[in-house]
């Protein structure tokens, strides 16, 4: 093996994905593997080279490692390549004005130990550092960010509105009833374990929380939190939830859609009937992506970190140690395995 | 049969709900009678006494006349009561202080000749009488304000984009199409027969124009006329069109509902599919009611009177001669019968 005179090739471990995931991510779609990396960005590089630190499981990887269909705002990723995802990383070397040797950063990165980014668009420098940083995976990262951008900008909510929260406990929708709860209003929350129902009610401050496997009927469920309906959804999963959700829906109500948890591993969508609801009650229902509200980081970044700091929000990972394991906790997500945000450690520095 | 000292009885022809529609209106729903009435109101009302001149046909009285199940802002009407819709009258006497005897009016009353109008909350003066009266059933009236409206506000069109209009041809499509053709948009219109069609392109000034029966794919036939995406939908139909819409949207498309007219005759409702796309392609989706929005009457007759008198906005009635017909034209409507918006003469005077 060539070893390069200015840097030096180290053993690189890589998740690839071996072939487009269809439905929900199972084994056989992902390669776990060891190549070897050249640790010094060549020469003309605008790019930066990275060892990744923590690495982030969220829904939105099923849909980027799919078979492109639908326009996207991150390309999707061929087979052979790595996964790519949000991790926290250390920059190693950099050929980018933006970025130094040393620099901690959180964005897009690869599912391995060592990346070069070329075009380090989507790659935020950490200027917090006295916080876990492996919350720049959730909290204080995308995740974060979809919550914030999801409840204040889309859902518009009202002090005193009442909001419900699917996959509540999840990273997103923990930090949504939060904000609800911090904002004056009553809020449930949905999720499918009794571990994660009393997270919701014990450690997040849901003033309601059920397991929605235990319910038969959505509809009833909803009826019997929400006698008076539901101003605001914030909706995580789709599907039937959705459905019995438009029959609650109080006047004027709002619904943001952030993913549809529920219909990834189907190859048809369910249908959702209860539609014309949304006429006679005028509800806005929206989906949104959080990258078009990048611009209010430092902004929300403003507002949560004295808000953990101060004991005000508080934040569960499900932490998962080396990068060998990534694969499982990636499948273990869309399986509800995980209870909190799904964190993979590659290496804590 | 005993005559009041201060008025007289009349005649009164009537059409009652003979039971709650269930689907679209058959002819077995409704019950054409004759009863009296006395032309003077009693002392105490608050109310007035109209004559009818015109009744609008409109797809929202199938809604009106269900068994209520859904929050509305109008009443749902009781078997044994004439239908209710909105109509042009005239104001034969007055306890309201709002109105006086000889006013034009429309505005909310009831299938028959002559109506008692007890709290006249959604009536309005007619001020402009030198275009036909029977425009206050449609383009100058609620169906006029729910182009205007439903375009404008909750579309939030822009110049150049492209609009999709579902039920093009009806009374409120087709001023849809050409308010949108007054902003620069490219317009398209679906409608149900080739006759229709061919109204849309030679008379509203549609870009383009289709009969949705003939077209096996829906998808495809949106795809034909809108290579590049749809930015704006106005739907006033749901169900398949809207499915197939979702996958034709561009991103940050708005979606209006107006109406669902293709459900209404379903035990259950189509299932809707394609929502995810509302996600990735950050589309709002919003129901509208018209009377969210009357505030804003005076300042849209002040730009429609003009255009129609400069013959920029055309205007196409499908008008019936006598109430005894009015049940045949409403069943009609639902069947797509009518070319244009479908009128009721009671009496022209």
């Amino acid at each position: 093996m060539a070893v390069s005179v200015d840097g030096g090739q180290v053993r690189n471990k890589q998740v690839l994905v071996k072939e487009f995931f269809s439905g929900f991510p199972k084994d056989s779609d992902m390669l776990f593997t060891t190549s070897s990396i050249n640790l010094k960005l060549p020469e003309g590089s605008n790019g930066v080279l990275v060892k990744n630190l923590y690495l982030s499981c969220d829904p939105y990887i099923q849909y980027l490692m799919s078979k492109p269909s639908l326009p996207s705002n991150i390309d999707s990723v061929q087979p052979g390549s790595p996964i790519r995802g949000l991790g926290v990383s250390k920059v190693i070397d950099s050929r980018n004005q933006n970025f130094r040797e040393g620099d901690l950063v959180w964005g897009l990165t690869g599912w391995e130990e060592y990346s070069v980014i070329s075009s380090p668009g989507y790659l935020f420098k950490i200027q917090h550092t006295d916080l876990p940083l492996s919350y720049y995976t959730g909290i204080l990262g995308m995740p974060g960010m979809t919550a914030y951008a999801g409840f204040y900008e889309v859902c518009a909510p009202k002090k005193g509105e009442t909001v419900f929260v699917s996959a509540a406990s999840g990273a997103v929708g923990q930090l949504v009833g939060q904000f609800a709860k911090l904002m004056g209003c009553y809020v449930v929350g949905s999720a499918g374990s009794k571990e994660k129902v009393d997270l919701l009610k014990s450690k997040f401050g849901f003033d309601e929380a059920f397991n929605y496997k235990e319910e038969p009927n959505l509809d009833a469920a909803l009826k019997r939190y929400f006698p008076e309906g539901i101003d605001v959804y914030f909706d995580n999963v789709g599907g039937k939830m959705l459905d019995a959700v438009l029959l609650n829906m109080r006047i004027r109500g709002r619904i943001s859609l952030c993913g549809m948890m529920s219909q990834y591993n189907l190859d048809r969508p369910e249908g959702v009937q209860n539609l014309f609801n949304l006429i006679p009650k005028r509800i806005r229902m929206e989906g949104f992506v959080v990258t078009d509200h990048y611009h209010l980081y430092d902004k929300f970044l403003e507002m949560v970190i004295p808000l953990i700091k101060e004991g005000k929000i508080v934040y569960v990972e499900d932490i998962v140690e080396g990068i060998e394991n990534a694969p499982s906790a990636l499948i273990g997500l869309f399986h509800g395995r995980n209870v909190g945000k799904q964190v993979v450690v590659v290496d804590s520095q």
